[in-house]
């Protein structure tokens, strides 16, 4: 069945045990205002503004070493893990709603339902 | 002075042997032809397509771990590499033409002079 997928967010993933002051660095760095300074509550994850046709620009606080991993999304995440693996990447787990992929170059990736109303541009149609 | 700044790129660092596999993986991945198989002829760099409205998506050979880096780009490399020093990331060395700098999270990130002739979209003027 066709699906779709493209590139949702760049995620910088912050090993700090206060991401306030990580998404005050970044806003001012990137000149993004804070478009979330905490999306859960938890302190986990925080989110910069940005603009209908730009993937989305989170933070998120992490035990490992700081590092940018890029999220994509999709209208059939089945189909999309699949696509991936084929192409040589690796299911590393299940974590709440998405899929956490490895590439075969070792980046760390997730693959994510579709995140906004409308697809919107940079959109790839798999058949 | 005022100057202008913007996120030039993001660029999957590779630990590899050869870029053009992780290239054809990446390409294929994220649904992007490969604009150029090797940037400079010394196999270090290779850049996926993108739209005039995106940052570039390059891939890098590198020797350390995989990982992602972001580029900033801008018309005043000194007064960015200035601005970026009050806000509290740390110059780590002069490549070439561009700084590579470290952020307070960790993140290592590159700035580097305007890479294409119109600055467009998502750009930061600071005064």
């Amino acid at each position: 069945m066709p699906h779709r997928s493209r590139i949702s967010a760049y995620v910088l993933d912050c090993k700090v045990e206060d991401l306030a002051e990580a998404t005050r660095f970044w806003s001012a760095a990137l000149g993004r205002a804070i478009a979330s300074a905490d999306q859960d509550g938890d302190g986990k994850y925080a989110e910069l503004a940005t603009d209908a046709d730009e993937p989305f620009l989170l933070l998120q606080r992490v035990d490992h070493e700081a590092r940018i991993h890029l999220d994509i999304e999709t209208d059939d995440l089945d189909a999309e893990v699949a696509r991936l693996e084929a192409l040589g990447a690796t299911r590393v787990a299940f974590v709440k709603r998405w899929w956490v992929m490895q590439a075969p170059t070792g980046h760390r990736f997730c693959v994510v339902r579709k995140q906004r109303p409308e697809f919107g541009s940079h959109l790839n149609h798999w058949d």
